[in-house]
């Protein structure tokens, strides 16, 4: 390739750090010690980002991070249950899917999409309902970029003496999460998101206990966790074929990872990248979606101009062609599109991107606010 | 790294290329039209390798060969069903043991692991159970290297009116397969095998009629491939995160493979391999568990030595510091080891992993062949 890669600000696959992508350059055999070393130091590391090593275990899982997902729920969340999935976005929705595959009862808590899930709302639905036995809760929603209060959650939860399963996939290794303080039974995530690895393999931080008794509970080979785990405790190896060059490349991402200084260090990066973000983009007239107090530093969405000459093709077209791929929005009723924070990026690349935005609507002849926007500014 | 990898000779992951893993060095955007148009163009060439773009699509998968084996099952064999499993080893038992999982019926007919599947003993079940509604066959038996007369299968199960599943894990991109004339529903491969890309993608060559009626069948969201082939048809993209380098690198694995000849070339070149192993382990006395009129030249399975001072542990051990991974035997009830034939390899490094083994044997004092087939020699 000649032209550089594009920055990626998107909420994965990220741009990767070259030691990361490097650190493909070698094959492993699947069967050898060197390898098993390598994904007992991930998995033990991983555990360590949440402060769990006294409690739970890291079970690693081939595939994207829906599959990890699934895998906890139909591994962790026994045949008779009813999971209580509170939703402001289409990853909580992707859970409530997920039990609907596997035949596990399940009620949706609805919330607006711009707003952070309410603990008292899950509260009163424990106290109304007694036969819900699970809470399953996205931390980060990625379709919005909203970030949910996962510790009041935990504790309602927990005080109810119900069990919960977490989707950190957007959150694990940016926002802080402590499983000595959080009651949390399956926590999950994947490779190629906050850790900055590239894409292709999930992991679900479990509790001991309860993989230890999830014999029998899965609907899937492929995803069975205790399966996975009862396997790689035997033998350190995984049940079937790993990603071996993925698993590789999280090694060396978490190198960096801690070298950085570990999560604190990434979310001060990441939300130093978000405030470089949304600053520009208001100096240019956009708005975001979702109000600063609920904003993960994770992912923005932002209004689509209400000019006619918007298009999201044909920005993200020329986006692409100045070296930044962007997302489009994940909102049914709203026009939006967003942007990532996350990835081995520096503030330098943000402000890039915003000074290419700016260009593009531009080039574009795209009028960023509406008109009552305009006069409101000048009111 | 300063030792230079060992040769890797498994049933994969394998040695690539470096051609293969320096197409990783690149992050790509999921959403973007570059990635869709490497989607497309590695599933294309991947029908195109079993000559089957009339009449059959490929579904990309995330995770290892078995995902997409059980994706398979699981999107295209109906909850009322009854399949045949004929099994002469491991990965025929792992259809089975899917099958459970996913509570659909099936039943297996068993044979001896030293022996190819009996076609004749398929067309007596399916003639004698008329409630059998689809038959799930591996190609080429890892467990042991046993090729499967797949053609007269195919021939068998089609005369009798029912649906083919095809394991073709091993012998995909080296065996001929030609769905032009072999009536297969599905035929599953990955992305770490005989195309030598790395491991991280499986695959499923289906019949556009059968996936196009497969709406409601999978157990599972992550493998539902009805689901993954809508969402490809309709966006150009994966339903979830892709495994975006390992994607690149089969791209790569098969513009070489192309390159060198397709099919018949890495037929020719593995059979080589394959020849120049039996040959040389032949020659140190070491005996093959199966017969070669029914070996593949995927993997090869050695009887161990009758020598009370082998040990597979230290005889890997040992030839791991030579730079030679080889891989453990996978029957019950016979002591074997294996060696693969497969990867971006030339017959001079499998004269090497003879020289290596040789030394070995040398080495830890082990006698290879049994006092009974000495004097049977001399004799």
């Amino acid at each position: 390739m000649t032209a550089p890669d594009p920055v990626l600000l998107t909420p994965g696959p990220l741009t990767t750090s070259p030691q990361t992508k490097a650190a493909m350059l070698r094959d492993w055999g699947s069967w050898d010690s060197a390898f098993n070393a390598l994904t007992a130091s991930v998995c033990a590391d991983i555990v360590d980002v949440v402060h769990a090593a006294d409690t739970h275990v890291c079970i690693p899982l081939q595939g994207s991070g829906t599959f990890a997902v699934e895998a906890a729920l139909g591994s962790f969340v026994p045949r008779r249950s009813k999971t209580l999935v509170p939703s402001n976005g289409a990853y909580c929705l992707r859970i409530a899917r997920i039990l609907s595959y596997l035949g596990r009862e399940f009620v949706v808590l609805d919330h607006p999409e711009s707003q952070a899930i309410d603990p008292q709302r899950i509260d009163a639905a424990l106290r109304e309902d007694a036969d819900i036995t699970h809470v399953a809760q996205v931390h980060c929603e990625t379709g919005t970029g909203v970030l949910n209060p996962l510790p009041q959650i935990a504790g309602i939860v927990a005080a109810h003496g119900r069990r919960l399963v977490v989707d950190a996939m957007s959150s694990f290794g940016a926002l802080p999460i402590d499983l000595r303080t959080m009651p949390v039974d399956a926590l999950i995530a994947a490779s190629g998101k906050c850790l900055e690895g590239v894409p292709g393999m999930g992991f679900v931080v479990a509790r001991r206990t309860v993989v230890e008794s999830a014999a029998g509970c899965a609907h899937s080979l492929a995803l069975d966790l205790h399966d996975q785990w009862t396997y790689l405790q035997k033998t350190g190896q995984w049940r079937f074929t790993p990603p071996t060059h993925v698993v590789a490349a999280l090694r060396a991402a978490i190198d960096q990872f801690t070298a950085e200084g570990g999560q604190p260090a990434r979310l001060a990066r990441y939300t130093e990248h978000c405030s470089v973000l949304v600053d520009g983009m208001r100096s240019l007239g956009f708005e975001t979606f979702i109000g600063d107090d609920v904003q993960a530093p994770i992912i923005v969405t932002f209004h689509a101009p209400p000019d006619p000459a918007y298009d999201f093709a044909e920005f993200y077209r020329r986006m692409r062609a100045r070296g930044f791929v962007i997302y489009p929005g994940k909102l049914t009723t709203v026009e939006t599109f967003r942007v990532g924070c996350i990835g081995a990026l520096r503030s330098a690349d943000i402000r890039r991107a915003v000074d290419a935005i700016a260009a593009t609507v531009r080039e574009m002849g795209i009028e960023v606010m509406a008109p009552t926007s305009l006069s409101n500014l000048a009111g």
